[in-house]
C-alpha cells in the first residue's frame, strides 16, 4: 500500500520526504514495488516536479541502492566528465586519455547510446575485443595502475537507477530535470570523484531543447554534487550541428584517435581542451587555464595522450594496434560521396536528422535490446557557414548496403541545408555555470 | 512505439484521435503494450485529462475490445442500473428482481467490493451455491427464461476495461471522471440496454466527495450513453450515512431479502424504489412515477419480488431456501452489541469509517487477491438525527473472533458520532439527472 499512497500523494501535486523516498526506491529495487506502480509514480513526478529537497533525496536513495567506489587511497584527483547526449560528440574517448595521462584519475562509468544521442560504451566496443564490463575490482585494479577505467553501469553501481532509467526510456518519462539530475548525479557521485564536470548541450540537437531548462538542469546538478563534496562545472557548448566531422561509432573512434594524435577537427579539439582545462583546474594540477591548455597539449604532441589510449585499450581487452592503423577497425561495406544538390551557404547540418539517420541505417537503438552495427554513419566535411559549389562533395555515407546508402543520401538531402544566406552558429562553448553562477563566454 | 508517441502526447496535454484510442486499447488488451507503458499513460491521462470526443472514443475502443450482448429477440425493454460505490448499499440485490418482476428484463453485470465499498457480486456469493461466473450464453438463456442475470464481467465482456481497472487500482488513478465514465459504460453498453439508470452518490462515503464532481461523472454518461441511443438517467442519492441497516456480505443478503418481503428499512426501500421506478418509465411499462410506484410495491406486497429472486437462485445454482430462512446464510461466529457511550443525539455515520471497518474484520478487500469472510459485518440501527440514551444499543459487531469484536466496537467508536446538536443529514434523494439538465427533487 505504501507505493499507492505515494503514487496518489505525487500525482495531487504533493512532496515525499526523504524516508519516503528511500523506502520506495529501495522497493523498487528489490522488486517488491511492480514496474506498472513505478512507471505511474514517475509519470506524476514528471507532470508535477520535485522540489530541490526531493531530487536530493531521490539521487541520494539511488546513490544507497547499491556499491560506491572508495578511491581515496589511490591519493590523486578524481575526476570525471558528463554530457548530456549529443550527435558526434566523441569528446569522452579523447578526454579521458587525455586527462588521465596528466596525473588525474578518471573513473568514468559510461551509457549507451539510445534515441538520437550516441554511447560512449558503444563506440568505444566498435575497437577489436575492448570489453566495457568491467567489475569494480577490475575498474579499480586498472585506476591504480594506469589512472583511468571506461566502464559501464554495473548491476553494482545505482541498480535503483539502472532499473528506473530503462522504464522511464520506455514510458516517456525521461526528460524532466530533477529526474535527469537524480540520475546522473547518482552514478557519478558513486564514482567517489573529487570533482565533475558536465558538457551541457545547446541547440535543436541537444536532449534538452530550451536553453533556460540547460541551465536548470546544469544548477540541480551543481547542488547535488555540493551537497555531497563533489565540485561540479557545467559548460555549454554547441549542439546546433554535430561535433568534428565523424557521426557513427567506429567512425568517431577513428576521428578520436586521429584527435588524439593532434589531427582532429577544429570544433572537436575546441571542446574537448576547454572540457579537460575545467578537469585539470577544478583536480588542481595547474594553477590556471593557460597552463592547463598548454599541459594539454603537450600532452597530445608528445604522444603522450595517444599510449594512453593505447594502455587504456590494452588493458580493456582491445587491440591496441587500432591507434596505428584505424582500419582494424570494423568497416562498412559500402560507402558514397554525398555531393551539394546546390551551390549556396551551408545554413544548417540538423544533429537531430543525423542521429536518427544513423539508427535508420542500423547503427543505433530504438530499443534497449536493439543490436547496432558499429561500421555504419556519415562523415560530413561541411560545416555551417562554409559556402559550396554544387557538385561539391560535403559528405561521405557508410552502410551495410545499397539500401543504406540510398537511406544515408536520403537522411543527408534532410539534414544538409544549403541556402543562400548564412544562419550564423551557436558558439562553440558559449557558457559557464558554476556554484557562483552562469558566466557567458562567448556570444553569437 | 506507438505506445511511447501516444504517452508522450498525453504527457504534454496533447489529445489522442479516434484511431489512435483503438489501436492503444486493441494493443493493451492484446498484451502487445506492457502495463508499465499503461500505467504511465493512465497517469497522464489522469492529470491531463480527456475531452469529451476523447472519452467517447476510449469507450468504443474498449467497447469493441470484446464481445457485446445482442438481446433485441428478447422483445422486451432491457435496463439496468449502476451505483457509484456506497457503503450498506443493496439496491442492486432488491432492484433486479423487483424490476424484472415487471417484464422487464435486467441484464446485469456487477463488479466486486474494493476500498471501503462494497460489490454486488460479493454480496451474492454469500448466498451458498451461488455462482456469478456465467458465460454470456448462459446469461442470455437465463434472460430468456426469467428476466434476470446476476453476473460478473467475464473476460468476453470489455476486456480491455477489466484489464485497466485492476492496472488503474493499483496505480491511484481509478478518481478520474472520463476514465469511471469510459469504464463504466464500456460494460454497460455492451449490455446492449434500452436504458440505464444510474445511482450517483454524495456525501463522505461516496466514490468522489465533491458534488460538481459527480454531476459531471453523471453529464459524461448521460452524453455517452446518448451517442449509443442509449438513454441515461441519473439520480443523486446520500451516502454521508450507510444505506439501511446491514453492512457486509451476507448481512445485506439478509436485509435485501428482508425488502423484497416489504420489511426493509425506509432509507432503503426509498432509494431502491426511486431507482426502479425511473427504470420502469424508461422501460415504458408505466407511463408515470405513480403508477410506477405502485406497481412496484404490488409486487413486493404479492410476493413476485421474492418470488423473481428466488427463480435467479435458483437460476445460478444457489440454495433459494435462504428467502425463508436467512439462517441458511454465513453466520458470524461471534456477535455482540455496542452501545450508546453516552447520551446525544446521532449526528453522523461515517460511512468509510464503516466500509474500511469491513475490510478490517476480513469481510472486503485491500487488493483484488483478497479472499473475504461474507459473513461479518455491522448492523447499525442508529441513523443521525436519532436522540439515543447512554447503554442504548446502536449497532451490532458480526466477527470471526473476539478480536475482531474489539475491532469492530473500535470502528463503531469512531464512526457514530455523538452530540448535543443534529446535523442535518443530506436528503436521500436529491437529484435528477438527465440529458434536459440537473433537476432538484428535495432540499437538505
Amino acid at each position: 500500500m505504501l507505493a499507492h499512497r505515494l503514487i496518489e500523494r505525487k500525482r495531487d501535486g504533493g512532496k515525499l520526504d526523504s524516508g519516503e523516498w528511500r523506502a520506495l526506491v529501495m522497493a523498487y529495487a528489490a522488486g517488491h514495488v511492480p514496474d506498472y506502480q513505478m512507471s505511474a509514480f514517475l509519470m506524476a513526478c514528471f507532470i508535477r516536479g520535485l522540489d530541490r529537497a526531493e531530487t536530493a533525496a531521490l539521487t541520494d536513495a539511488m546513490l544507497n541502492s547499491g556499491v560506491r567506489f572508495d578511491l581515496a587511497s589511490l591519493n590523486k584527483p578524481r575526476l570525471d566528465k558528463h554530457s548530456i547526449g549529443g550527435v558526434g560528440d566523441k569528446v569522452s574517448l579523447v578526454l579521458a586519455p587525455l586527462v588521465s595521462s596528466l596525473g588525474v584519475a578518471v573513473p568514468m562509468v559510461s551509457g549507451r547510446g539510445l534515441g538520437h544521442t550516441g554511447g560512449t560504451l558503444d563506440k568505444l566496443e566498435s575497437i577489436p575485443g575492448f570489453r566495457t564490463d568491467l567489475s569494480m575490482a577490475d575498474a579499480r585494479r586498472q585506476l591504480e595502475a594506469i589512472g583511468c577505467a571506461l566502464m559501464g553501469q554495473t548491476s553494482e553501481v545505482v541498480p535503483a537507477d539502472r532499473k528506473m532509467y530503462a522504464l522511464r526510456d520506455a514510458t516517456a518519462t525521461v526528460e524532466a530535470i530533477p529526474l535527469i539530475a537524480s540520475s546522473i548525479m547518482s552514478k557519478k557521485l558513486a564514482e567517489d570523484l573529487t570533482g565533475l564536470v558536465i558538457d551541457i548541450k545547446r541547440g535543436s540537437g541537444a536532449f534538452l531543447t530550451s536553453f533556460d531548462r540547460e541551465i536548470a538542469l546544469a544548477n540541480e546538478m551543481i547542488h547535488l554534487g555540493d551537497m555531497h563534496g563533489c565540485p561540479v562545472v557545467a559548460l555549454c557548448t554547441a549542439m546546433d550541428r554535430p561535433l568534428g566531422r565523424a557521426c557513427g561509432n567506429a567512425l568517431e573512434v577513428e576521428e578520436a584517435i586521429a584527435a588524439l594524435k593532434g589531427e582532429g577537427p577544429d570544433d572537436l579539439m575546441e571542446v574537448t581542451l576547454a572540457l579537460s582545462a575545467e578537469m585539470l583546474l577544478m583536480a588542481g594540477v595547474v594553477s590556471d587555464r593557460e597552463t592547463a591548455l598548454a599541459a594539454l597539449r603537450e600532452a597530445i604532441t608528445s604522444g603522450r595522450a595517444a599510449d594512453q589510449f593505447r594502455r587504456i585499450i590494452e588493458s580493456q581487452g582491445g587491440n591496441p594496434d587500432v591507434l596505428d592503423d584505424p582500419a582494424l577497425l570494423p568497416q562498412a561495406v559500402e560507402c558514397e560521396l554525398y555531393t551539394a544538390p546546390r551551390s549556396g551557404i551551408v545554413q544548417r547540418v540538423e544533429p537531430r536528422a543525423i542521429g536518427r539517420g544513423i539508427i535508420s541505417l542500423g547503427g543505433g537503438r530504438s530499443t534497449m535490446t536493439d543490436t547496432i552495427d558499429p561500421s555504419v554513419g556519415f562523415v560530413i566535411t561541411a560545416k555551417p557557414g562554409d559556402w559550396v559549389d554544387a557538385g561539391e562533395p560535403l559528405a561521405s555515407v557508410y552502410a551495410r548496403d545499397r539500401p543504406g546508402i540510398e537511406r544515408g543520401r536520403s537522411v543527408l538531402r534532410g539534414a544538409v541545408i544549403i541556402g543562400d544566406e548564412a544562419e550564423p552558429p551557436l558558439p562553440l562553448v558559449s557558457h559557464r555555470v558554476t556554484k557562483a553562477g552562469v558566466e557567458e563566454l562567448s556570444r553569437a
